[in-house]
């Protein structure tokens, strides 16, 4: 048995980001050690409390859960994202109220000191808009170097994006920020709707969710009927794609990317059509996978094999 | 036998306009009516030498060529793409010099003319940096509605662009102007690099020109030699993507696009990374086609069979 990884978690639940939730909590190899919220999908301050009313649900460990930005770097929170994730974040549904209450902390500060509990061995994962990386990079330039590794969900290279045509939504809505996580010296893999638009959560799996005796893992299948809804439109029927479980799955180590070039990225901060777009210099790929010299983001495009029924088995065997 | 297609060429050549005007002259569906040349591959000036030596040593009617736009409308001439298409744009082969000078008209008064005499027949094939077309609906606003169809080569959807990580050649050196095209009430048939790099010819096909007994044909497969050196870094072996060539198989109606969602296309004009890009709407075609009420651009991105035995076998029995 090995060391669990040490994972801070920076999320805005969110429906995947709370069947990305259910995941690492139940996942054998990895340690929950804190959780940041931002704003997103639903504003920080909502999303704090829709992780604290998940994880009491789960009846999990008390994991710090502090709040984070609830403003992005040049422009304040948009009101988030209803129509995907219903207007509480989580598909509408109403959690019992969990008995804890956010650490005082703000979630930058928890960061850096996680960064130095568990120094040379945290892995952060953000599922996110990247307001709270950007604001601890910049509060702790040294941040960098004591973290083993950065997991990021975010934004789209050869595949349109979901905010806008070019633009997928974390990203999007914090752009400067996305590039403040991929200018820092660490290793960033950058998991975009390239491939998390490849991995499907479907009905008959949302089922085995529904059917467990768990409170928590029924509330989850619960909160994905919202999001179902939305995906007939991309997918044609009721299923959902799994951006943020695929991250989570990804950092967790469960999965290893087949086709992950390491390629410049830069993230158009402007105000024009691409705003928040990740563009990769992915100019001759077409013959292999070829890394550029120095660059430390590497752009997953590849897993090899579907993940949606390795989360729902990792969640009922948690 | 039906009335051939009064086609009004718009290029830079440019060692894969070169195929295209062999296969434009070749095709029995086509009249090359008029042809208008821009610095794109080469200066508006020797794309205009290069075309009247093509068309001399093809002993091909006196259609007219006029020289257009040297300079692009908010930069000038940057020079070429010597690395691409060799220093004189056609592989650094020496044509022998034809006897006829460029039409005294500029080409935006030759695309003007030929809209009058062929109105609401003209086809406009442009497979160079649209330059010419912007300044011609400037010129007269009148033009899109004398104009059957226009078919352009340029732009990157979903693909890597070829001059910058997002965009393609014809569009950056242009972007103003490749907006002007879009934004015209005519229909336009876009042929991005998305479909343009699956279509390719290889060393064999290569062959079969350079062994053909007339000097136009041989020409023309020695011009392609320096194009399947450049392309080795892309595909990995000696052969040519058919940008230009594909544009002209379309335009002369020998392959109907199988995949061409009509929706909207913005062309990014900024001086960001995104510079020349097109970014395309292409939210919702996961499922199937769906077009976008009121959109004149279609956007091609399958032709469903490949050209490139098409283009040499049309260029043989031309």
């Amino acid at each position: 048995m090995t060391t669990p990884i040490p994972v801070y978690l920076d999320c805005d639940p969110g429906i995947d980001d709370t069947l990305a939730l259910a995941y690492l909590l139940a996942a054998p190899n990895v340690e929950l050690v804190g959780i940041g919220t931002v704003s997103g999908n639903t504003s920080a301050a909502q999303a704090a409390r829709n992780t604290l009313d998940l994880l009491a649900l789960a009846g999990a460990p008390a994991v710090p859960v502090a709040v984070g930005a609830h403003d992005h770097l040049d422009h304040p929170y948009g009101g988030g994202a209803g129509w995907v994730h219903g207007e509480n974040g989580i598909g509408g549904v109403d959690l019992p109220r969990g008995a804890r209450e956010p650490d005082p902390r703000t979630a930058v500060q928890l960061l850096i000191d996680l960064s130095h509990e568990y120094e040379g061995r945290l892995h952060v994962l953000t599922i996110g808009p990247l307001t709270n990386i950007a604001h601890a990079l910049e509060a702790d330039p040294t941040l960098p170097g004591r973290v083993a590794e950065v997991t990021a969900m975010g934004g789209a290279a050869l595949v349109p994006g979901n905010i806008t045509p070019a633009a997928e939504a974390n990203v999007f809505n914090d752009p400067h920020a996305a590039a403040a996580l991929i200018a820092a010296d660490w290793d960033v893999t950058l998991v975009p709707l390239d491939v998390t638009m490849e991995h499907t959560l479907d009905e008959d799996q949302r089922r085995m969710l529904l059917a467990d005796e768990r409170p928590f893992v029924r509330a989850v299948g619960e909160v994905l009927d919202h999001y179902f809804d939305f995906y007939v439109g991309t997918y044609g029927r009721r299923t959902c794609a799994l951006h943020d479980p695929l991250a989570a799955v990804i950092a967790a180590g469960a999965v290893t990317p087949t086709r992950a070039p390491r390629v410049p990225v830069v993230v158009d901060v402007s105000d024009g059509p691409g705003r928040g777009q990740t563009i990769a210099d992915l100019r001759g790929q077409r013959i292999g996978v070829r890394d550029h010299d120095g660059v430390r983001t590497r752009l997953v495009l590849d897993v090899g094999s579907s993940i949606g029924q390795h989360l729902v088995d990792t969640i009922l065997a948690g």
